[in-house]
């Protein structure tokens, strides 16, 4: 931070700057009106105006501030635009400072950190997931608790497949299992996972005992998936993020390979608009790097000319209430010293910015969408007609 | 068809191949077998090879064949993808004789006929749409005829866009305001519909008489569209067919200017796969001059950045029942001496052909496709929900 330091009577004025920036917000810096800001810090104000989004969460990290309500913080600021009403002599020189700083970013002490999210184990993940083990988007409109919601999510991922005895499903991203073991369980299906995480296929496998379910832990790119098939039915939910633009194509290449005549793919996975970045520095470097976004025109080049789009189901509102819900679990655990929750303070602040940020970007509408698409081979005859 | 009798003596075995071909298909020239197909003219068969689909349906429009079941049978070609089965140096010899007579196609009595389809006026319409006057695809989910099927569509729409009375709706190609009155009469909302035809202008006014509707005789384009909104609501029904690619992006613009800050948008359109041309020779000729249908990505270019996607439902299959539906109409008009329904005989095929060969092409699921979007401008709180 010491280029920071430096660099703050360059930046005269910055505390007057972020006060009447967040104030157009109604966020008050201090106590009082509807979200108070508490700054421990008084670089802060450097920070944020020189690193933007990546210094707001960074800074947060390192306890430089404080709020009770993060998530309604980041969504009025998201709301009102607020990096665009920095006022314009302001976000000429802030875009020239965060070029110079951006060498800041690849710190060891960071990159350490990224590792932390998939390192975190079965145990971290079940205390926050809660009973379903389900890490994507819940369906909330029939619902009214976390585990529920998920329950119907897969529900309603069985009923869009019409999923039945007679079929062979594919799960690319199988996590933990869940969608495997539900749908065995309640339509008769055989499913076949994959995940290319060892501990979550241990667990799959445990999940789903039993069942008519196989877990493997294989890349869907392995020559040895298209072997295993052909798969009546393929699902994937929530690992699209993970796929990256340049693989989109590949992916759903190897989808329709593996499917059979009148097969059916469904993909559930967060997108995001196109005025709308990629991916925020602050989440590609604390949790989930690498991790790409597609729009709607990078989805649709991938599917043309290999399926019929029969449904595109958007319900990204839901990703808020889902995403409040594990930080409800996640803080529960943390009052009850739950032993599976990390002691340190830092992972826990990144952890819970991370939580309540995404909140935040779905509840705005405008940035981040979740979508569920339902593809088929050759189009479902007469019609197709989706559940909702 | 000079040209193409000239020909005849190159195209050697020409029936043989046809035969054969259509036999991969249960397809059996003079009679016999499921789909029976008459051949009155032996020209038939080069013609069919040389022109392609084009010939195809030109044929029938000169009486050259019959079919008791031209829906079936063009959808059997479709679904068996006949075209590509032609053995290969015929396909050769096909493409390169397709050139050669591409020029007989500007032939000016066909150009001619093309006017035809806008020129029928509103009685000839009525006759074939039945009660509502609406000439787009009907929703036949809770449907059992043509009349409550296309006003299941409109109300669809109404609860899609959750129209009420502070509502002002902007309907883009209003047609003959079938929409404008349902709306308006069950909603309480207000409608301004625009088209850029007089007599359904006319008709549409008369139509909606003592309801809050007013009807243009406009462009989309046009400046005074943009001064009577701004808009909470926009509609548009089966117009989008007509815009054309290279306007896509324009019309997405002035719909998201013409609306207000929650405002909606509904886009009902045909679409097609990107395997699929976009517009048949024949369908371009003698039914929709200029008309284009968008693929998936076509439209997702031009709604980026300017729109929210809340939901994409698709219900092609749908539209195969509303031109049977109309099909029907218009052969019980023709055996009733209806007046409304021109004498032509050439006039008759052609229509007869058009409706049944786009139900087949519907029927057969992986070409033309039935779209209606939800966009929003800045995203519906806190989750949009479709109704279906």
């Amino acid at each position: 931070m010491e280029r920071v330091g430096v660099l703050s009577g360059y930046l005269r004025g910055s505390e007057a700057i972020v006060r009447e920036t967040l104030a157009l917000a109604d966020i008050e810096i201090g106590g009082g009106g509807p979200i108070p800001l508490y700054v421990h810090d008084e670089r802060f104000y450097d920070r944020v105006l020189t690193q933007g989004a990546f210094g707001f969460g960074e800074s947060y990290m390192d306890g430089w501030w404080d709020c009770d309500r993060i998530d309604q913080l980041v969504y009025r600021i998201l709301e009102e635009d607020l990096i665009s009403r920095i006022p314009r002599d302001w976000r000429i020189a802030v875009s020239w400072l965060r070029a110079q700083l951006l060498n800041l970013q690849s710190a060891p002490r960071a990159a350490q950190v990224a590792h932390a999210h998939y390192d975190l184990g079965n145990d971290f993940f079940a205390a926050m997931l809660g009973r379903t083990m389900t890490y994507s988007c819940a369906y909330w409109p029939r619902a009214s608790t976390l585990d529920e919601a998920q329950e119907h999510k897969l529900e309603l991922v069985c009923r869009k497949l019409d999923l039945g005895p007679g079929d062979h499903v594919l799960d690319i991203g199988c996590g933990w299992g869940a969608f495997a073991r539900l749908a065995a369980e309640r339509t008769g299906a055989r499913v076949t996972g994959v995940t290319v995480s060892a501990p979550q296929a241990a667990f799959a496998r445990e999940h789903c005992k039993g069942l008519p379910v196989e877990i493997h832990v294989m890349d869907y790119r392995a020559p040895e998936l298209l072997r295993a098939g052909p798969f009546t039915r393929i699902v994937s939910i929530g690992m699209f993020e993970h796929v990256g633009t340049k693989n989109y194509r590949t992916f759903m290449q190897i989808a329709r390979e593996a499917m059979s005549r009148d097969g059916m793919l469904l993909l559930h996975t967060i997108g995001r608009t196109g005025w709308c970045d990629s991916v925020e520095p602050w989440v590609d470097r604390y949790i989930f790097p690498n991790g790409v976004l597609p729009t709607l025109t990078e989805l649709t080049e991938s599917i043309d000319r290999l399926f019929v789009m029969e449904d595109w189901h958007s319900f990204g509102g839901d990703y808020d209430r889902t995403l409040m819900a594990w930080n409800a679990n996640f803080e529960r655990a943390i009052l009850e010293n739950d032993p599976r929750i990390p002691a340190s303070d830092r992972f826990r602040r990144m952890w819970r910015f991370y939580l309540l940020s995404f909140a935040a970007s779905f509840r705005a509408r405008t940035r981040m969408q979740l979508w569920q698409l339902v593809l088929s081979a050759r189009g479902v005859r007469p019609v197709y007609r989706s559940p909702r």
